[in-house]
C-alpha cells in the first residue's frame, strides 16, 4: 500500500474568487498585513501498486484525468509512504 | 513579504463524503487499486511581517480563527519563503 499527496492549485492569473472571500474576512478580523490568498485542493490518495514508481504513474494519471481541471488548474504528486 | 502553506485536512475518523465519491469514480475509471481518498485545502498565503516568526505566529491564529473548522479539521502551517 503507498501513500501519495496530491497538491491541486489554480493555475497563475486564474481569478481565485474564494481566496479573495478569504483575504477580506482576514482584513475584517484585523490581519491588514495579508497580502494574497489562494486556495487550493490538498488530496491523500492511499493505493495498491507494484512499486513507488508504478504509484506516482498511476497517481500523476488520476489527477491529469480527474483531480485537477487541467484548464484552470496545476497539479503536483508526491509519493510520501508506502512499500 | 512571507509565503506560508497551510494544510488543513479533515480530523481521523471524520466521514469524507467528497473524498468517497472521488474514490468511486476513480474506480469507475479503472483505477480498482484506489483503497481511499480524503480531500483537504491547500492554502497559500502572502503576508507583511517583522520576522519568519511573526508570520508563522499570524498564520497559525488565522488557521485556528478561520483557514480551518477546529471541530473536524487539523491543519498545519509552514512558512516557505520571504524575508
Amino acid at each position: 500500500m503507498y501513500k501519495a499527496h496530491v497538491y491541486v492549485v489554480l493555475k497563475p492569473g486564474v481569478l481565485d474568487p474564494k481566496g479573495d472571500a478569504v483575504k477580506k474576512s482576514l482584513h475584517v478580523m484585523g490581519y491588514k498585513g495579508v497580502n494574497e490568498v489562494r486556495i487550493g485542493k490538498f488530496i491523500e490518495v492511499w493505493l495498491e501498486a507494484e512499486s513507488r514508481e508504478e504509484a506516482l504513474r498511476k497517481v500523476e494519471k488520476m489527477s491529469a484525468e480527474l483531480l485537477a481541471n487541467p484548464v484552470i488548474e496545476d497539479y503536483r504528486v508526491e509519493i510520501v509512504g508506502g512499500e
